[in-house]
């Protein structure tokens, strides 16, 4: 079996063993039933990367107690609307999903709520956080920075995260528009994926380590960067940075988070920081009331006319035309509800070996 | 003289012959000089597409009575944080400066503010509300609305602005970092340049009528559209397309505004959008109070040292090495204080036609 070939999984095995995995390393069980359904989520929706071959990685930093599996997760400061957490090191997954609550209850209190989150760990999907806030009829922001992987226009080195963006808002009929996006040009498997397939990747991801343009996977992963979104300064390279920028701040310098080059790795394999600036890596999360805007349903139903407006955009020869975002993952979703959840071989082998580290026992798979 | 040429003009002359302008127009004093100020701003920062050279578009909308000259701008909805203002059809730059304060009252009140605005006109460059809010110690968003100019990605046909997304963020003995960016590729000012020069575009930047990449302005112009930041799908449009959708909806959904293609147009010139969805364009705008997340002081000096690391970052080879954003305009701005504001030609005749409209004497140039 190839690195690529896949076999195909239930969803619901895969989350009962990573729920049993997360509960074996001392998280609680209501925090490690939370963090699974998160890494589920990021299956379900076809985000492989986030899902639950992260698991590794997790179990990695659990086994080091690098990551504490009980945090007291609270407020440090305060002003009605707006608030600094410290996530006590705990599991991203876990502290992220506290915090986002957090910015809703201020919502429901205040109109919006805003959190800036330090001393934290990698949260998993970006818009996990933006759709519970649709479940009450709130407008969900949720940001976080990275690792290091990404070079500021005109640097020749990494110094940023591919730090997302994720923002839902609901329709009525129409289901929402989901926006999540990384604020890299690609994404950093993407790389890795051509290397293994001794690929060329499209000029405008990446540079070498001088800073130059290139297309070999090779120059990237030997000490180059990916490039932000909008990659060349011609095509807008300098507003992705723009963007990476914007959440490093409010996530990690604003809560006292380590940004830009120093936040920590959410693997053991990745290069530790030179230096630390703060706690943890940082998050940010924003909820808005709807109702304090527009009557929610008026909203809604505006978001089913915007939908089905951008949904007949005349098309764009030789494409599909015009998809809203949520799209892809929303169709990846019916498809893996049905056929389950495919994983491949080495992401097998690494859940395999956390099975015989811990005697959990993995789930058979539902065959080719 | 070519279109090209420019003659240099004293910032102050420009902005009282501007404040005499509005005055001209009905507008009261204090508003037509708060206007006239952003425009200034914009001319002596360097952008020059948003300053004294739209003056003539916002002439020609009150002179058909487009534009309401003394707008009653107010309230519509409400819940402490956060609330939806209609600007009674008054000029953008007046609107967006009258929310954006509602925005930083709301958030000395309550951590945070945040305003959603219907019934508005263009409101000048997006970073002079974010620039307001450092005054007061705070960290201020703005968003607005645009005439259509840009495809979805896969689309053929223009459906969104260029909808830009500023914030900025206070350093101690560092300037701030200002982020403002168009969520397109390029702006349309480059196409008509290079229309003019009769050069090509950077492929990325505009698509034809049916949807196909060129690198022939007149295929924009004629029919096609600007591409969203990240131009391709491999380069990431789809992202640059979901910031302009956020935007879109932040500013013209949830305010009750036009939205999308229906955003009505900032000159007489441009074509009217097939129909109404709603009133005016819209803006968003947003204040968080720093002290409510850390001791400012204490932000600032975070800031500081964030700049420094990344002025430091190592130089790709071929560059100048990494920019802060808000670098490029403060740099012109150093520049314009000394040696004044270059106008093209063709501003300088629309500026002489309003002056001979009303009466106002132009002020004289600098010389060459």
């Amino acid at each position: 079996m190839t690195e690529d070939a896949t076999q195909k999984f239930k969803p619901e095995n895969l989350l009962h063993f990573t729920i049993e995995v997360f509960t074996h390393f001392n998280i609680p069980r209501d925090h490690a039933t939370l963090a699974a359904n998160i890494l589920a989520l990021s299956d379900i929706r076809g985000i492989d990367s986030h899902g639950v071959a992260r698991l590794y990685s997790y179990v990695g930093l659990l086994s080091e107690g690098l990551i504490n599996p009980n945090p007291k997760i609270r407020i440090v400061r305060e002003k009605k609307s707006i608030a600094t957490v410290d996530g006590d090191n705990g599991l991203g997954l876990v502290v992220g999903h506290y915090a986002n609550e957090m910015a809703m209850d201020k919502s429901e209190k205040f109109g919006s709520g805003w959190i800036s989150v330090c001393h934290s760990n990698h949260y998993g999907i970006a818009s996990y956080y933006s759709l519970e806030a649709l479940k009450r009829d709130m407008i969900g922001w949720s940001m976080t920075n990275t690792t290091k992987l990404v070079a500021p226009l005109w640097g020749a080195e990494r110094m940023l995260g591919t730090n997302p963006i994720a923002i839902a808002f609901p329709g009525l009929k129409e289901p929402p528009v989901v926006i999540d996006l990384a604020t890299s040009a690609a994404a950093y498997g993407k790389i890795e994926i051509a290397k293994r397939h001794q690929e060329d990747v499209p000029s405008g991801w990446i540079i070498d380590k001088e800073g130059g343009l290139s297309t070999q996977p090779e120059d990237m992963i030997n000490g180059g960067a990916l490039l932000p979104l909008g990659s060349t300064r011609d095509l807008g390279g300098h507003k992705g940075y723009a963007l990476a920028s914007m959440v490093d701040i409010l996530t990690a310098v604003l809560s006292g988070a380590n940004w830009g080059p120093f936040a920590p790795p959410f693997a053991l394999r990745q290069e530790m920081p030179s230096r630390s600036v703060g706690k943890g890596i940082g998050h940010f999360f924003g909820a808005m009331e709807i109702d304090g805007f527009m009557e929610v349903q008026e909203f809604k139903k505006r978001i089913d006319e915007w939908i089905s407006v951008m949904r007949n955009t005349k098309p764009a020869k030789g494409t599909g035309g015009v998809l809203i975002p949520g799209d892809p993952e929303r169709m990846e979703e019916i498809k893996r509800k049905k056929d389950g959840i495919p994983l491949n071989a080495s992401v097998i082998a690494d859940l395999k070996t956390i099975s015989e580290q811990t005697g959990i026992p993995f789930p058979g798979n539902l065959g080719q």
